[in-house]
């Protein structure tokens, strides 16, 4: 590549988030830029895209870097939209979203809001990569992360990814000794276990705190959930084609048509 | 089975959409029915999950039928979660989210609240189906609907569905001799190509309306777009495994670990 590759940031805790202020870092060593971010936290929000709303997007003059800064008023995938169709100069040769301050790893993909601005820009045929440390805190240390995404990114920029792929990176909360390398899994299967806390208001109104517990039944070694346990880096290859392929023959059995013609 | 299944019922649009109202008649005639639905209309919102708020479900005491009814403030997947946890007497035989106004076939299932609240009583191991009909407008005629909403419900009670299963059931906008039938369908790869409208509000600070083209560059003859134009309606078995299987073992051919320690 003669030119610098383009790459796209974002991430769902705001453009604000050291998680985000971390991959910048490492994006600005292997092209050009630029940051399309929501103003405020998103987390949990799936891939909610805004409808019913306008959106601002506010181009930030003073950046800590070379890198270019739009934030916005959206949903990540609103982000990704409005970056690719209005913000940046051309299609970007990479997006990279995150680093989340949590996992994303097993069924937390379905709402993540990271996962979903990777998946928006693998839509659009762009190379995309989501990454989540497994540390909640907005303190968290993102040093060891660095030396991961570099390397991940480089390679996705290199080979490109298949069409419809994305990949799903998750990485321990551990220095960079402690971590043994990366495994490329497929995502656990696991869930919440919610319990809802019930508690009146002031004037008597019920109302809930959702609260769960996750669930880890899959026994798998080839999973994300064993990866991470065992201190690797999960790298699950995730793609939006939803249909259960598996299952369409069976389906076609079922007596399904209410007038009784055949397909 | 000797007690009536028990069916839970939810959307995106709203507990007081017209097409909710449809898909609450039609499971009367098939089981004990609780409704838990949004308050208010939550269309485009994915996967969303309330994590940093909390959340009203409040039973209302006048309803059209025999149907137990829960107002939320949540999102259409947290509907399903306090339904399940917190507001239902037991487990749910079945989950129907819809009647949608308007299509989610192809890639609109990702962004689809109804999808996303079908989806998450299947990660509960709840047969489920979400309904959509291909028509936006509040007044939209959900009379052929029902008719095909029965028999596909019916259905998936007798057979139930393989464990991680979820059926996406897109109706064409006609009378119900104009369709000719059902098609067991894949995803068609289809997607937006959005614009952003720029306009300044009152104080000069630009802002952006969203705005799109549907685009299906998908020549498949077995997809759900192709029944929906060809008068079918088309059910799409999804599943919530989002693994790409098929590019694992090349994957693992790349050079990703930094401390070149072998996986």
């Amino acid at each position: 590549m003669t030119e610098k590759p383009l790459i796209l940031v974002t991430n769902d805790d705001g453009i604000n988030a050291p998680g985000i202020r971390a991959l910048i870092e490492v994006m600005n060593t292997l092209g050009t830029v630029y940051v399309v971010a929501p103003d405020s936290p998103q987390s949990g929000m799936g891939h909610a895209i805004t409808l019913d709303s306008m959106l601002f997007a506010e181009k930030l003059e003073n950046t800590d870097g070379p890198q270019t800064e739009f934030s916005c008023s959206g949903t990540p995938a609103d982000c990704v939209k409005i970056a690719i169709r209005q913000l940046l100069p051309r299609k970007p040769d990479l997006c990279v979203s995150g680093i989340n301050h949590g996992s994303n790893a097993s069924i937390n993909v379905i709402y993540s809001g990271t996962m979903s601005a990777a998946i928006e820009a693998g839509i659009e045929g762009i190379p995309s990569i989501g990454f989540s440390l497994l540390n909640y805190s907005w303190n968290a240390n993102f040093e060891a992360s660095k030396t991961f995404v570099k390397t991940i990114a480089k390679q996705v920029l290199e080979h490109g990814l298949p069409d419809g792929v994305v990949l799903n990176t998750n990485i321990p909360n551990k220095d960079v000794e402690a971590i043994k390398g990366i495994k490329i899994c497929r995502q656990a299967k696991a869930n919440w276990v919610e319990k809802f806390d019930k508690r009146k208001n002031p004037q008597g109104k019920e109302y809930y705190w959702l609260t769960g517990e996750f669930v880890n039944l899959d026994q798998g070694k080839d999973t994300d959930e064993w990866a991470l346990e065992n201190d690797y880096v999960a790298v699950v290859p995730i793609h939006f084609d939803l249909t259960a392929h598996h299952f369409i023959n069976e389906l076609r059995t079922w007596e399904l048509n209410p007038k009784n013609n055949k397909q």
